[in-house]
C-alpha cells in the first residue's frame, strides 16, 4: 500500500482487479498459465490440472481477462492465453 | 504468481485475503492507517478522511481484522488498527 491512500477512482479500478484475483480457482489458472513451458495456455491445457468444466474454465478465463489480468491471441480454432505482467506488477505495488 | 500452481487449499486462503481487499473503502482504509504518523488508527481517525458512516467503517476493518490484514489493540475506549504487513508481503509474493 503506497503512502497516499489510493483516491476513489484508483481504488475502485484496483478493487476490481482484486475481485478477479478472489477466487481459488482463478488463482490457480494464473498460477498454471504462468507454469507452462511457453507462459501460455488454451483452454484445452487447463481443464485436466484444474479438474473443473471447460466452460467454468472458459468463464474464469472471461473474467481475469476483462479485468485486465490475461491477454489473449486466437490462433487457428484455438485461443491462447498469457499473463498480463503488467497488471500483476501493479497490485504488488499497491500492496508494497 | 509462483510457477507452481497453488494447491486448492492454498488457493482458498489466498482468495479470501484477495475478497478482502476487493472493495474501494477498504483498499482506502488500508491506505488511510499506513498514512497514519505512527501508523496506526481508530476509527475515530478515519471516518472523516474516507467520508462514509462510522458503522460503515467498524464494518470495513472487522473484514479486514478477519482476513488477517489488520492487527487491533484495545486502548481505552478505543481499538487501535494496524496493517498486517507480513500478510500484505505474502500476497505480493503471490502475484510474483
Amino acid at each position: 500500500m503506497a503512502v497516499a491512500p489510493p483516491s476513489l477512482p484508483e481504488a475502485e479500478a484496483l478493487a476490481t482487479r482484486f475481485r478477479a484475483l478472489a477466487d481459488p480457482a482463478r488463482l490457480r489458472l494464473l498460477g498454471l498459465i504462468q507454469a507452462q513451458p511457453d507462459g501460455e495456455a488454451c483452454v484445452c491445457n487447463l481443464v485436466e490440472p484444474l479438474g473443473l468444466a471447460q466452460p467454468t474454465v472458459t468463464h474464469h478465463l472471461q473474467v481475469l481477462h476483462r479485468a485486465g489480468l490475461l491477454r489473449r491471441e486466437k490462433r487457428g480454432i484455438w485461443v491462447y492465453y498469457q499473463v498480463e505482467r503488467a497488471a500483476l506488477q501493479a497490485l504488488r505495488e499497491t500492496l508494497a
